[in-house]
């Protein structure tokens, strides 16, 4: 009997290491925001570890509860289904019309590498998350739009600058911020406001 | 009141800025582990986002019960010290006796640029962590060895084979593993065996 059980143990390692492996992958992701120091791209993990040590400080201006452990998973692995699908940058409309596809596509193959209870426990956190219903949804989405605009604010507005970004596209983006937190939709205000004026970001 | 309170949230939310911005420094902090594709080093950021995740999936086959939200946290930050006292390798002799006094002072700056209670927090897990006395810490350690040694066998033993390793010494730096998860320490000898085999890691 113990010996079953260390033969299932033992299979259930073997695939938490392949998936383990297998997610090296989104270090090498690259994003369209800048590191505050401007120097060069973020990747995903790099993004991804940012959210979840964010989610533990900014958990208390949320307007609704949130389950601080769930979230931190949801964006630890939020991104996982670029390895396959690619990052589609915010405001690129012709990319976001096949994206939903490919991630669905994506997750399929890269949550079913793991033990099986585990796979579908990410799967319902990724479907969760994509469904931006929740209050653990509302706060990660927050997370997932907030961090890259303080980047963007710290190197000052290179990523907006380049890809000749208006304020309304980031509101429209960023449109069920106020509804899961008031301060922090004032302070992405008053940075876009800011970046108005130093010619980074345009007005409308 | 409100207005009182206000202001006070508002506080908070400059100091979790700043130190957002600030921890942002890891991501150029550069580990001596290559990627699994053996590429390009690992930097701090990607390495802690790993073991965050790689928590959640290991957490079942450790001896003692685990608190799997705190052992998140302990190591999204374990690192954030190499902000200032840079990163030590695992078998640099010569750093190792002055790493701890750059990393408490390191410590100090950069928790305290938290809201009190947050960066006391911070600290008592990082002091935690450093102590490697209770079940959590041991998690930590364990995933903050184990992640390494997965990177090492996916890159074909590089790191070990560029910095001359001994097997006794991966073995003196996770003495404490088999205490922690027998399985898990079981598929490291396995994974060190194959590596002497092929010629990357010296038997002793």
């Amino acid at each position: 009997m113990e010996q079953k059980q260390n033969t299932e143990q033992r299979k259930r390692l073997e695939k938490q290491i392949r998936f383990i492996i297998e997610v090296d992958k989104v270090k090498n992701i690259f994003r369209q925001t800048y590191l505050a120091d401007g120097q060069r791209k973020e990747n995903d993990a790099e993004h991804s570890w940012h959210l979840a040590l964010s989610a533990v400080l900014l958990k208390e201006h949320m307007k609704e509860e949130v389950d601080l452990a769930k979230v931190m998973i949801m964006v630890l692995i939020h991104d996982l289904v670029e390895i396959d699908a690619g990052d589609t940058y915010a405001y690129d409309a012709a990319g976001a019309a096949t994206k939903r596809e490919r991630e669905v596509k994506a997750a399929t193959r890269i949550f079913g590498l793991l033990p099986e209870d585990q796979g579908a426990y990410f799967r319902s956190l990724w479907d969760e998350f994509e469904e931006y219903e929740t209050a653990d949804a509302k706060f990660a989405h927050l997370l997932d739009n907030f961090q890259p605009l303080l980047l963007n604010d710290a190197s000052e507005g290179r990523s907006w600058e380049e890809h000749g970004v208006h304020k309304s596209q980031v509101c429209r983006r960023n449109e069920r911020i106020p509804d899961t937190s008031e301060i922090v939709w004032e302070k992405m205000l008053e940075i876009m406001d800011k970046h108005i004026a130093e010619g980074h970001l345009k007005a409308d």
